[in-house]
């Protein structure tokens, strides 16, 4: 029996089943939209991924993903450059300024310490992390890696490393998320909250 | 204060948001992954759909996706030609290839006859597949769109204007799916199974 094969259709699928999160069900259907939507979308995407990869880089100044030299936080006049918030990830600072209330600086680590996946300290952008804080000015970091074991591992690792220097080191308060249910709540959570109770 | 905003970011993020079934938070994680990946990872997506956009178009017999001029189905020499499948849609060949029990060909519709969308069996490949049963030697049309109002309305359509060219019109089983469960069957999908009933 004559099998039917379309190479660059293959080829398509498993390009976008090699994406996070596209299993080869989704993929064919990514595939076939592609093959349906007008020819001008497909290069729209085509040329967006290819534009994102050329004209992205780190900036020069925080590690955050920019299309400059330097990014607009760390261009920027009005926001507080003696604050730095420490990140995993640039998605994490995307997060942070969906809030609209914080007004300082960031320095994206670009991962986290993992000896499991042999991911080590200097793997990460943290001698950025120190330069900018050696060049005076700083007075406080909030680590504000996320609440895992590596997270935890990271920010206790830069803390070390920074209070020499006679800085403040903060750390994001731990507790309830907000419209949470106590009753959902993991103990480790419930008993950090307490912890970190406040007087109302 | 500034808000932080990366243009080809952004683009790469819409262009994956106007994919069918990728909301904004995938489409960021997607762009996320594109930047952190190896160039050539991204490269060769970009490639892929570029590729693919630019090679595959409708075979000129049965109007499935190939890259060549006729498909490689339509040019097998094992396939049973006087046997034609109709099917809605690429994928479906691919459903129906799947089963390695098939060994007609096809004929894809590109669509389903919709008012409601807007689509008339004119905007569907049917000339082509009137086409192909008046230039002789077809036996046996299979209807297999899908089992939905838009399906049958079509599968009836196309039935009348085939049968005045005597040629065998039938169409797909009705009945319980394999591996499935009596109790959760829907009403007209058990009575169309007690209707279609075989001997043992």
């Amino acid at each position: 029996m004559a099998v039917y094969t379309v190479p660059p259709l293959e080829n398509l699928v498993d390009a976008f089943e090699s994406l996070p999160g596209i299993g080869h069900k989704s993929a064919q259907r990514l595939a076939y939209h592609v093959l349906a939507e007008p020819e001008e979308e497909a290069k729209r995407l085509a040329g967006a991924i290819l534009d994102a990869r050329s004209h992205i880089h780190t900036c020069k100044v925080c590690c955050n993903l920019t299309d400059q030299e330097v990014c607009s936080i760390c261009r920027s006049e009005t926001r507080d450059k003696s604050v730095i918030c420490v990140v995993e990830d640039p998605r994490d600072v995307a997060a942070l300024e969906r809030t609209q209330e914080f007004n300082a600086s960031y320095h994206v680590l670009h991962g986290v310490i993992s000896p499991l996946n042999g991911i080590g300290p200097e793997q990460l952008h943290i001698k950025e992390l120190l330069a900018r804080v050696n060049a005076g000015g700083v007075k406080e970091v909030i680590m504000a890696t996320n609440p895992t074991v590596e997270g935890e591992a990271t920010a206790m690792y830069l803390s070390r490393l920074l209070k020499p220097l006679s800085v403040k080191v903060t750390r994001l308060a731990y507790g309830i998320p907000v419209g949470g249910d106590l009753e959902y709540a993991d103990e480790v959570t419930l008993s950090r909250a307490l912890e970190g109770r406040s007087e109302m």
